[in-house]
């Protein structure tokens, strides 16, 4: 690791004269940056934004841009869905479990409604379609979609299935041209800069600087090349992202997703975590990751996906990320995809968001003998595994992982296999100890003075599970959390 | 957490008092404090070891007592098993990763004939005689045993099999009346103090005390509820053991181990981690989990393990540390032996070093779609699982899982099955990341002047997987590591 001793915080008093000062210093400009900054200057606080990029944006911008809101947001109203901050709370708790962080769920969980109301006052419109189909994204601008496996089982059985995956709206953009994060993106930062925040580009976080105290007064950064130093009145906000792009920390507390990031970016190197634990700062669940399963939902909902003994493990019309998880995680990062013919028909008449699979099969056979040969797997393998499956399937049943009867057909010949080994990547989710006002904790449970975080730079609502929108989630929330607390100069 | 705040360093400018000091201060009187003391006063240094309990042993003295070592020890070699540093390095690194330390597994084996020759020169007897069969620990008083899964697939095609489960004896104790672990630590600890090492006990490690440069120079400590400072004229070896007893660090970090501590003691309360993050220092690997699956594998291997669904998922004559780990982690800790009564009768007549599961099955049945009922299996799992499972094993083969031949049999009726689900327990084996010299490393990547640790306090050999004996190896070796390194006061 290059400059890795810088990453110790700065006394205050080596800094020769500041080159940047402002009430509260935001170092990223992504989701929790531009959350922020708004709510920071809104209370009349001087704002400076330090983004190491040329522009805002970050990894959101870039992201399919599902915000996860529920509890009965406007959205979800206004198309006919109920929910309930507590039948949020239940999917989530036992979504992204175990070890959750119980308080971090409520709080979220009760102040989701307000939260999609401030972004739609913020600028940010989402249009009142709902998309029913399975997927990852909406194939239009369908605004609202199950993005999580809430009518799915084992969630449809312990909450009371609801939408909840928001996707911000332009009118005048086709989905496409821009992705669903950059219409969430651009509107926030328009906001933010009508009320004056100033932002700075190609500045690279180095250090924290502290006082005699230990209090984060500032931060030391380069541009170009050269030593910057922004002096933070009243708070420094660390929303610098994931570490999904440091392979050392990658290999020491995620390393099931060694060589396979995705839906990020490169700028994502962990250094806002590293500069906080030269303070003490505390972590969790820095093993945690975000895992799709590259292929197309509509086709895998239509056949019965098996590991690499030619075993089913995973309902196939639930959260295609739970679906990654599951493969990388507990499947050796083994999975084939098996639909007949017919199925595999009809897939493709759908609509989808991703083009992934829609192509021929890795093999095709008249049988299933002929396919367990092709595929290379021990003789019997899929005939068992298809057999059982189609017994139960002839009466619309799934006694084993429950998928929707709606979903259950036998498998017939001819058939074919599509090869997803390997076909996993995401990003990692753990980092700093936040509270419910975005301080940073300190290993005694303290809050470090000045320190504030939000976004994949901290350990949000997820402990190892996800559903998708829960980083755009819990960094405009707890973005907003930390804007507010450092403007407050606690 | 009740005293959290203390974790933070203490100036030794706020100390007014020290009411013990030694050139090396060694905190946690287990395998790795004992080491560590040792070869610290084999130097020539003044060593003190401050221990919590009344005596020395830690979670070492109760533990089964295996010591993973290889590479051709003279043990090894006696009993007719050819080993290389190089086919050791192979196994571990397949077993123990992914995203193992890659240096400290290549230096310990490299070590590891030297590591056993020392400890024998130590004290610590191993008894020349070899146990072949499954088991968690052998039966009576022998010597050497497979620990890993060496002998078993898939590890058994990827290095040569070498059984490394050294363990310690004392001719005039009966194992039973003492474990394994307690005859490795009793003459390391009377070889400690033949070599005056001075020993406190009843002191709780509290805090490190560091200097106006950060370095290390003593612990504040508490005795009988008071305060008790000793000054480390050269270093501090933190020796102190796990997390495993931590219930907020074990649900931030490693939640599925929640509320099954196996294999550990209560003492085991991760302070050692905390006052050194307090510091900077980085962590690694802290979701790794040693867990064991607590049945006889004597009965295990005579029959298949399979999942909540009735799928196999695991060689059933592999390490059952191996079962452990993919039940709980990867099976949502569900699981169930099925087993015919003719195979039940022979496991009954063999010697075992555990009597879980010496008793009779949870569910007895004369027919495959009996026993499905009595379960409350869907209609044709077993079935479908033992069919496949027969049809090959008619051919004494294993094709999915590669069950060694002698183990592969048909299962018969009548039959019975074991409910396995919850059967797990286990330890946490994250913690501070160190060095070859055992220097606790800042996540700037440099030492911390004046701290070293080793044990289960430290992330050692272990990132994800586990095999006997590495808890009390890496923890032995990396002490004595930290002795040497500490007493040069580096």
């Amino acid at each position: 690791m290059a400059d890795t001793a810088t990453v110790r915080p700065l006394r205050a008093s080596e800094v020769s004269s500041w080159d940047l000062e402002a009430d509260v210093v935001v170092v990223g400009y992504g989701i929790a940056g531009v959350c922020a900054s708004i709510e920071a200057a809104r209370t009349g606080a001087d704002v400076l934004v330090l983004e190491r990029t040329g522009g805002w944006g970050g990894a959101a911008a870039l992201s399919g841009g599902f915000i996860y809101l529920g509890g009965g947001t406007a959205l979800q109203r206004k198309l006919g869905f109920e929910d309930t901050p507590e039948n949020m709370e239940a999917f989530l708790t036992a979504a992204l479990g175990p070890g959750v962080d119980k308080a971090k769920i409520h709080d979220y969980c009760q102040g989701s409604v307000e939260h999609f109301d401030w972004l739609v006052a913020n600028g940010v419109p989402f249009n009142e379609v709902f998309w029913g189909e399975p997927g990852y994204e909406p194939p239009a601008d369908e605004g609202l979609m199950f993005s999580g496996g809430e009518n799915a089982a084992p969630f449809n059985a312990i909450a009371t299935p609801a939408p909840r995956g928001h996707l911000a709206w332009t009118k005048d953009k086709k989905l496409g041209e821009k992705g669903g994060g950059y219409m969430l993106m651009e509107p926030l930062a328009q906001t933010a800069e009508k009320l004056g925040v100033r932002q700075e580009f190609d500045v690279r976080l180095q250090r924290l600087v502290v006082d005699d105290d230990g209090r984060v007064v500032g931060v030391a950064a380069k541009r170009y090349g050269k030593e910057l130093f922004a002096r933070a009145e009243r708070g420094v906000v660390l929303a610098t992202g994931s570490f999904a792009y440091q392979h050392e920390m990658v290999e020491r507390f995620a390393p099931k997703i060694i060589g396979r990031p995705a839906a990020t970016v490169e700028e994502h190197d962990g250094i806002g975590i590293r500069v906080a634990q030269a303070l003490g700062a505390d972590l969790a669940h820095m093993d945690a990751t975000e895992v799709a399963l590259i292929a197309d939902p509509q086709v895998v909902v239509r056949g019965i996906l098996v590991n690499g003994r030619g075993q089913r493990f995973i309902t196939e019309d639930t959260y295609p990320g739970r679906m990654g998880q599951a493969v990388l995680q507990d499947q050796d990062n083994q999975a084939y995809l098996i639909i007949d013919e017919q199925a595999l028909e009809a897939a493709f008449e759908t609509k989808s968001s991703m083009s992934f699979l829609r192509i021929a099969p890795t093999w095709v056979a008249e049988t299933v003998e002929e396919l367990e040969g092709e595929m290379s797997l021990p003789a019997g393998t899929l005939r068992a595994t298809i057999d059982l499956y189609n017994s139960h399937a002839e009466h619309g049943q799934d006694p084993f992982l429950h998928k929707k009867t709606e979903w259950v057909k036998p498998i017939g010949e001819p058939l074919g296999a599509y090869d997803l080994r390997g076909y996993t990547g995401g990003f990692t989710l753990g980092g700093l100890r936040t509270d419910l006002d975005s301080r940073v904790l300190h290993v005694s449970g303290e809050p470090i003075p000045g320190l504030f975080a939000a976004g994949r730079v901290t350990s949000g609502i997820c402990a190892g599970g996800y559903a998708s929108g829960c980083s755009l989630g819990d960094g405009s929330f707890y973005g907003r959390r930390a804007g507010v607390a450092a403007a407050k100069g606690d």
